[in-house]
């Protein structure tokens, strides 16, 4: 088989039907018909619906050229005005990997995934153009600069993200790197203008951790039509979180509702584990977010 | 056939090979070997790899579902702690489309694609919940809850993109949804707390518009190992601004280098067209960005 030129299948969800794919999606959450179980359908598609968040992972190393095939399928994705406000770092010393677990909670899989990929929005590398043409960016210091690095980092790792789980591969985003912005971007060396948004663990899942796809809102409180329509919230709640209830069970022990789960993550500031300081830290590293 | 049970073949890219995929991506920019010819690929990879923006549709309808399915991958997509901070609205009204159109400084393919959908950032309904609930969300008026609800939102959007692209559609994103946020809010009817990030055009290319591939950055500039290197981007911006001189020449008749292009686009305030407005407004529609 010659990967030049033939394409292989994917393999992370061949055979799974739409109906399969939408039931676990939705749980018994979702109002009969909604979505509707007829609709196209295809591998790609199974594979995005297959998705889940894998926290434990074989150390089995990727394949030779995998990492350049991800970062090509991020580059792929759109950028706003094709500025490519990001940039992503791999990092494979054990002792910065500790460190990071270490910022992020302890979560051990930064330690153990044979892929560890941080996102960075950067702003530095333009600002590095302008000043070797000596000419200023007045845009850099706005909000909306920001906002669009952080997209730019989020759609190119989505995409990266996609061409793992069809590579077989399975992945974790690490939001907390952000418990810490300062201390990561010290180790890993960047320029003042850039941060780590967040970070992506890349592996083959262990199949000893348990990882079942987590049904999400029924579409009918995310998706509406022309205007903004609350209505469906409060039935849609209550059919979730029973189902949120029942996957917790399944999965992580503590039967904990969706609403609960909220409360808890949004309510105190003490769960933000530091990251109300990210405005403050952010403008030390360049980011004056105007 | 049963669109049920048997998946279909993606149709948008088929065929193509790894190295073709990879020269379209990065033209001759690229240094030799980089990214290197050998690796994984699939046709999951390969619709990755063949995305580009289009701005021309035909008239044609959606299939049934399509919508639903789309928003089936965006609500697969990781989601920070669960909290599903987005909601999407699809704009069908003729005048509406046709303000938002002139908002986003007369970008016609807003009026002419079958579907448009805006993708918001969208705080309110947690906070719906709270107050259903008699419990503080104390976390919301910070710059890191409004950076979740943005990258919640881009994730959730490029798996739509990805899912469209694999159905044979084509896609393109509305940043200039910013360029009037309060507007936009005001025509969608949203609640406080939440804003239009984005738009996203989706349908079929018109084939009389030319898209191209577009090319990026070499992997060099944008992927680094253990720590920020800048070391290539002098050499590597130098064959890039080559490289899309000649895109350019090709697809938009304005032979531009990738550095004038960017030192226009990020250079004078007035290339924002009102999103350096953005902090100022968001904030009267109750982000504060602490």
């Amino acid at each position: 088989m010659d990967s030049l030129t033939t394409p292989t299948t994917d393999i992370s969800s061949a055979g799974i039907s739409r109906a399969e794919a939408l039931s676990r999606r939705y749980g018994a959450a979702a109002p009969a018909g909604d979505p509707p179980s007829n609709g196209p359908w295809n591998e790609t598609i199974a594979s995005l619906l297959d998705h889940r968040s894998v926290r434990g992972f074989l150390p089995d190393p990727l394949p030779p050229g995998t990492l350049e095939t991800l970062i090509a399928a991020a580059q792929s994705a759109a950028t706003s005005s094709n500025m490519q406000l990001w940039t992503a770092i791999t990092v494979d010393d054990p002792a910065t990997r500790k460190e990071l677990a270490a910022i992020a909670g302890d979560q051990k899989h930064i330690e153990q995934c044979p892929l560890y990929l941080c996102w960075i929005a950067d702003l530095s590398r333009n600002e590095r153009m302008s000043q070797a043409e000596q000419a200023d960016l007045e845009t850099l210091p706005w909000l909306e600069t920001y906002t669009v690095a952080c997209i730019d980092a989020a759609l190119a790792a989505q995409n990266a993200v996609v061409a793992a789980n069809a590579l077989g591969l399975r992945t974790v985003y690490i939001g907390a790197m952000r418990n810490d912005p300062a201390r990561v971007a010290e180790l890993l060396g960047l320029p003042p203008k850039s941060f780590v948004a967040f970070g992506l663990c890349v592996g083959y899942a262990d199949p000893k951790a348990k990882n079942e796809v987590k049904p999400r809102l029924p579409q009918s409180t995310v998706l509406h039509r022309e205007r903004y329509d609350a209505t469906p919230e409060r039935r849609d709640r209550a059919a979730y979180d029973a189902e949120l209830e029942k996957f917790s069970a399944r999965n992580e022990m503590a039967a904990t509702s969706w609403t609960r789960r909220v409360l808890a993550r949004m309510g105190p500031i003490a769960a933000m584990n530091g990251r109300e300081r990210l405005r403050a830290t952010l403008a030390k590293l360049g980011f004056e977010i105007r």
